[in-house]
């Protein structure tokens, strides 16, 4: 039997131990109860909405009602834009090679990695350096040069959330900053990051000479850094939202049929540039 | 260059079959429009909610109020079940192994598969049966014994839905029925599947000698059901919902650290019971 | 703290439970100690080949040099496709969204499902059927007939391992029957399954009207059935000989570059054909 | 249907595009014909070795024969360590929950991310570093000393491939450090990364005081440098390897059967630390 070093812990510290191995404050379970932050789920289960469960899950309390509008907002903005996304026709291809929804979910969440699910979280991070400048009193401009000047220096020069290849504005974006503006107005949130993400925009188009218009992940990072969220919840959320666009394709694709499918129709050829034909015999560096 | 079979087809024609190689009646895509289902993204943002945009994105037309308001109730539902669920303790190892949250609940959504995450599907198929029979005059107890008896015939004799090893009652299923219950009364359902749930459960309980109560996947399956989903999209909603906790669990792990942790204390062994030592000298099939 | 229902166990008992949870046959542990199989780690290094250590870790054995050989000859085979196999696009698409090699291998190797990954464990389940009907003496032709007919009631027209949609003969498949000959002739095979896959091909051939030629589903389904693999293992070993491939073209997009890389070029539009614009003022059946 | 930016650019020129949209000099396919690396596949298979193959595809070449002999010893090395290792105990609970092998071995290939299969890339890493300054006339030790210092400043104290929390010498380390020695005497590697790592172990040892041996992700990092494989192949190549382990600890999962097996057994509880029980009702800022 495989053994640890440590051989001499009694069994009731080694169960204790074992115990701890696994320790949340999410969830507690007892035969007949279910506890989620405290709360039973049988109290939570039709009084709560879906957004408003998903911010207690990710932050161990309630939002207001408009906190959580201005979340679902947010939430649906983001579900699909087309089998163009590699998440999308991943999902869709996955599904003729035979998987389930989940595994065709399973292999398109994955790529929503650092450049293709997390402009936001990055744009998030941005905004918070914005913030905390202003916090030590900066003018929002200066601040907003002097972070994009850092941003650039570890990053490189594309600053995410703003310019998109194919939209020349994004409806989102527009749509969700005037949510943000009405939430302003009301009270409920204190519209600073909409003014970071609004002074970004600004400047970029001052900086490059032409408009790089706030984008998706832009927009609903102003909404996130507005409620408090933290910058890697900005990728997490996104992924909520992009999985409902993921499955809606696999299951279309489901009922459509088909097998096997590549990314492009087989009689597109696609593009050889390697070695010429060539033998192993030539070859005199192998044993064989 | 590689090269299919087909070499003769002319441009505008391969082109054509570029652009049908993927066929969506999801999402429109222009430059500086987004539709989904036909309806600007922008209309949407603000005026429905999440619920009701997966169901758009799924069905393709908008749900009433009500019938958002049930979907919402048994996507809250299933969020979590703890760690001991292996996609919550496999999204917090990922983390472990220095996984970003998006690949953390790649790997764990992954095996929401037929056991872990198709019971529901399984259960939905299971009532459809069941209601088939009903539209054939079938009294709704010969239906279900049939129904189970053809079920156990092809699947064996667990009945998805239905026991919990856990909870010797589910709350969810409680409160989900509830629910139901409600709408029925308030006529937005129909209230068909809860009556074969129950009646599931109750022949169950006469041909066991004891109680094998609905459980999470037999309550959403009878509120999916009545919602006119098919019993794919069982499985799909349930992902849904539970990514939420699946998020919230590698999050939290995040926040924890802990680097590549096993499923257990390394201070626990595991069970070797394999060939005991023994070598290569021993075998005299090999050439080495 | 969550409990089971069960709690009134030993805390030693407690923990051999623990122990036993995770029990294998494949890998014994201590400190300064690994075993695979009962052989120490420090002796097989060096001294047995990798498709060697591959037997010895699915088999509990090793095999013979002329075992290995074919083995190797049939993981050698089926490294790549090209990237109009979704494996293989669906790699170097995860790479240009920011994931490192084992999350691109992942999305990759998930998608060698039923369809794209199973044809090989498809087809020597097929083999083995024959092979049981030659046990009982059928003539080999009626035999093959026979399993096809049931194959095809069971899981519909397509053969796995006869056909392909772009070689019209395989180069992979003639140079493994030509192996698979020569071990015959030497006696390290029994040729069985070598024989049943060309009756299967002429079977075919007869009820088709064409031929439709052994691919390498096929070939490596005659392979690893004469070695004794089960079929499970025919989709196993096929993934760890395709994730070279997947392993290369992820290190070659990683060295391309590019970001966020659908299926085709942008300009090339999909097709959509869906609902044409409308409004949700139009929808009555929203409470928005 | 959707459309981009740029409409104006004729089919001809579109469906080149289309083409150079996967670009790759890794295999060419045309009907009847597949070539790696410009090699005929069928004059590759039953010649050439697994790890020649794997060689010839990341690097374009085929490896000489004392080359190929040092990969495969790295690739039998690290195949498993059982399932304390959170890729095997994730392969095991998968396909508890339904998954067929390629399911669980994306999930689990999908965790040997930076932490948990990173460690020899990282150290390849840091083994480049100091021969970097073996190139500028360094002496040994003041290069290995100014390289971990710089290491540590910018990744942390923890230092890759040296150390292991269960083996006080790791059996694999020695044995293959004594293959690169025997092939440094005949002349076949340089021993240039054999000295770096010792230098390593024996700085860390004096500035820890006490020995952090090399481990399996150090020793393997000085047979792939000495190699010449780049740091990130570091990584894929463990994955290779590890894919076995991950394989054969599925199919005996899959053989052992089990139901949505969890990371303990459910009689030893995890450890809850959340909220006490709470209520809705005292909730005061939603709007339920």
């Amino acid at each position: 039997m495989a053994r640890d070093k440590n051989e001499k812990v009694e069994p009731a510290e080694q169960l204790k131990r074992a115990s701890e191995w696994w320790t949340t404050k999410i969830v507690d379970i007892k035969p007949g109860s279910i506890r989620m932050r405290g709360y039973a789920i049988e109290e939570l289960i039709g009084r709560i909405s879906f957004p408003q469960m998903i911010w207690l899950m990710l932050r161990g309390e309630l939002p207001t009602a408009e906190q959580s509008s201005l979340l679902e907002a947010a939430l649906v903005s983001a579900v699909d834009h087309g089998p163009h996304a590699p998440s999308i026709s991943i999902s869709r291809m996955a599904v003729t090679c035979g998987l389930p929804l989940n595994g065709a979910m399973a292999s398109a969440i994955n790529v929503l990695d650092d450049i293709h699910g997390g402009a936001g979280e990055q744009c998030m991070a941005l905004y918070a350096q914005i913030s905390q400048r202003l916090d030590r009193d900066e003018p929002i401009v200066s601040a907003t040069e002097a972070a994009l000047e850092a941003f650039r220096a570890e990053f490189g020069k594309i600053i995410p959330g703003f310019g998109h290849r194919f939209h020349p504005t994004d409806p989102r974006s527009v749509r969700l900053l005037a949510l943000v503006d009405d939430a302003r107005k009301s009270g409920f949130v204190d519209g600073r990051f909409a003014d970071i993400g609004r002074c970004v925009e600004s400047v970029l188009e001052r900086q490059k000479g032409k408009k790089l218009p706030m984008n998706i992940d832009g927009a609903t990072a102003v909404i996130y850094s507005e409620l408090g969220f933290p910058p890697p919840l900005g990728r997490g959320l996104f992924i909520l939202s992009r999985s409902v666009g993921i499955l809606a394709h696999a299951w279309e694709q489901t009922q459509q049929g088909g097998r096997i499918k590549g990314p492009m129709p087989p009689s597109i050829p696609y593009n050889y540039t390697g070695e010429p034909e060539r033998h192993l015999a030539l070859q005199k560096t192998t044993d064989q």
